[in-house]
């Protein structure tokens, strides 16, 4: 079989990732502050980064807490506000690993449809007035996992307000903030914020790698405090060694051109994934993303996706099925992730699915569903 | 106020934690494997070092998962293992952290004392027979914490015929295994098993450093696979760049080197503790610690230990009462940890809380109680 093509997972092709600026980081640290990084420390993670992460939010360090990866972030905040029965409002389609977690801790999940410029917030009213009290609404606002869209300005503006006024939490995750490759950014809901009603979460899994296993939630001290309680029953203390290694990577410089070089690779890789699929095959619809890992594409009306990740299988192409990303439908969507990718492998991936595409989903009997 | 001495934190010196090793094993590891330890990899842990460890346990990797931290796998495991209301058997003392973590599980603690050579099996077989069913007994068979002591042989055996026999698991939690300063090593129960009844847990906070976060459990291949399930919902994978550190570590040589220095240094604290308590502090009964972190004192009966606490507080001394250890009583004893302070501090530390001891606890009223 030919040599395997994985659009499945969101993760950076190692050509992308700083492994000299780990390395130095690495050096670095241990000369810079060997006992800090080697001791047990605390739940609240490596002091010295948590304050340049608080400094770069504007926020007090007590409202921060680093983590080991940002998806613990998120189980220690379900763990600290999610009780079994609590209703969460999540995106439709969300990530999947978040809809998971939220459903093993027995919440009553309910999905309100994406749109390409975020979340519908006047479907979001009507829930609300239908008479649902969420704890909690999750938000992935830029370049969303899986459907790569952007919350608008507007609806960052109109989703505050209703947090305030149904007191709920406002689950602000946001790890591909960094990686926008067009236009101008946008002001995160944290920053927005004006009556503690947020709590935001990123990580250095985009920007640095996934393999350091470094994020952080940044919210009200209350809240924070509470995470840190549960944090501490459970692991003592995050990896000092890693969270020092990102400090240092952090203060040298290492960051920025890092995310310029990985902002670099997304564009050139999103407007290939973008091309090829304009050429090869026509019935897919999307929306280019301006950033992020992900490009979800809808095919028409009655494409068997389940067959297709069947028949691309074969033809040694993963994707991830648009059914994993909700509690049902989306039967025919799929989500493309390009940040594992190269140009050369896009085009090739893209011509053997539209194969693939061309195999199950004859045109005809499509459109005729 | 004189410089503070700490009798209480379980931890390393920085003296005896071999920093120029780890930084190069850190450079080693970014250049042995920049793609394994950069990218997400899986919940089983770091592949290489996974693999490391079951060859030193003699098992197959399918029986190892690799954590951040033995307190982060213990979590997993009581998950995994123990629900609301399940009876769990836990030594008296027993480490107040796993105290705590069975307690926020709503765990029904059964708590059995601790005696010199190890868990008083005859009162384990009394409980067994009044009709307890444990799901699990907590033990920590060498150079307990807090208490110092090590199971004995027999009593290893004597736990795996009665595990097998009432059918619960055995958590052997051994943290401390490779800190053995004077006499022969004994078998781990998980060796001597043979029915699949022992989960056995250990860590690298007490060989290489405890800021690493890298501990892993030991047990029979379904059990670790719905732990490992466990863990990729909560974070995806353990910390890559770490475990890549430890297992260049561990290949290097540095590992033994390092276990040898902090025995050394170990058993020159144990030493000078015991010296300097049978000097300076003669009411006090322990039992000479042949490995490990921890001694445990017991003061005569009636001795308010709460008061000493805050008269060596005074003093700039601290430990752990022996209270923290156990659900009720305990009043008389306390926990000093030799691992974080050198010879000469623990000469002043214990020549201070000996001083605390006589002004808080009239000898003669406490005989008399």
């Amino acid at each position: 079989m030919a040599k395997s093509i994985s659009f499945a997972r969101g993760a950076p092709s190692l050509d992308i990732v700083d492994v000299k600026g780990l390395q130095e980081a690495a050096a670095q640290a241990f000369k810079a502050d060997p006992g800090g990084m080697t001791a047990y420390g605390t739940a609240i993670g490596y002091p010295p980064l948590r304050e340049w992460i608080a400094e770069r939010h504007q926020v007090a360090p007590e409202q921060v807490i680093v983590t080991n990866g940002s998806m613990q972030a998120d189980a220690f905040l379900f763990d600290a506000l999610v009780d079994s029965g609590d209703s969460v409002v999540v995106e439709r389609p969300t990530y999947d690993r978040t809809l998971l977690s939220l459903r093993n801790r027995g919440a009553d999940v309910r999905m309100v449809e994406l749109e390409p410029d975020g979340i519908d917030v006047a479907a979001l009213e009507r829930v609300l007035a239908a008479g649902a009290s969420p704890k909690l609404a999750h938000i992935i606002p830029n370049f969303q996992n899986p459907a790569g869209y952007t919350l608008s300005a507007e609806k960052r503006t109109r989703l505050l307000e209703l947090a305030r006024n149904h007191e709920f939490t406002i689950f602000e995750d946001d790890p591909y903030v960094a990686l926008r490759f067009e236009g101008a950014p946008l002001p995160t809901m944290l920053s927005m914020d004006q009556d503690d009603t947020v709590v935001y979460a990123s990580s250095f899994s985009k920007t640095v790698c996934p393999g350091i296993r470094v994020g952080y939630l940044v919210g009200p001290a209350e809240v924070i405090a509470r995470v840190v309680k549960i944090a501490t029953t459970t692991y003592i203390s995050p990896n000092m060694v890693a969270q020092a290694i990102v400090h240092q990577f952090c203060l040298s410089g290492a960051l920025e051109r890092s995310i310029e070089n990985v902002r670099d690779a997304l564009r050139e890789r999103a407007n290939t994934l973008c091309a090829a699929l304009e050429r090869e095959l026509p019935d897919a619809r999307f929306v280019k993303p301006v950033g992020g890992y992900f490009l979800w594409v809808d095919l028409p009306r009655g494409a068997d996706v389940g067959a297709l990740f069947e028949a691309a299988a074969e033809r040694g192409v993963a994707f991830v099925k648009g059914a994993d990303f909700v509690l049902e439908g989306a039967g025919s969507s799929l989500r493309l992730a390009y940040s594992g990718v190269t140009p050369e492998e896009i085009e090739e991936g893209i011509k053997r699915l539209a194969e693939a595409y061309h195999q199950v989903c004859d045109a005809e009997d499509v459109n005729a569903a």
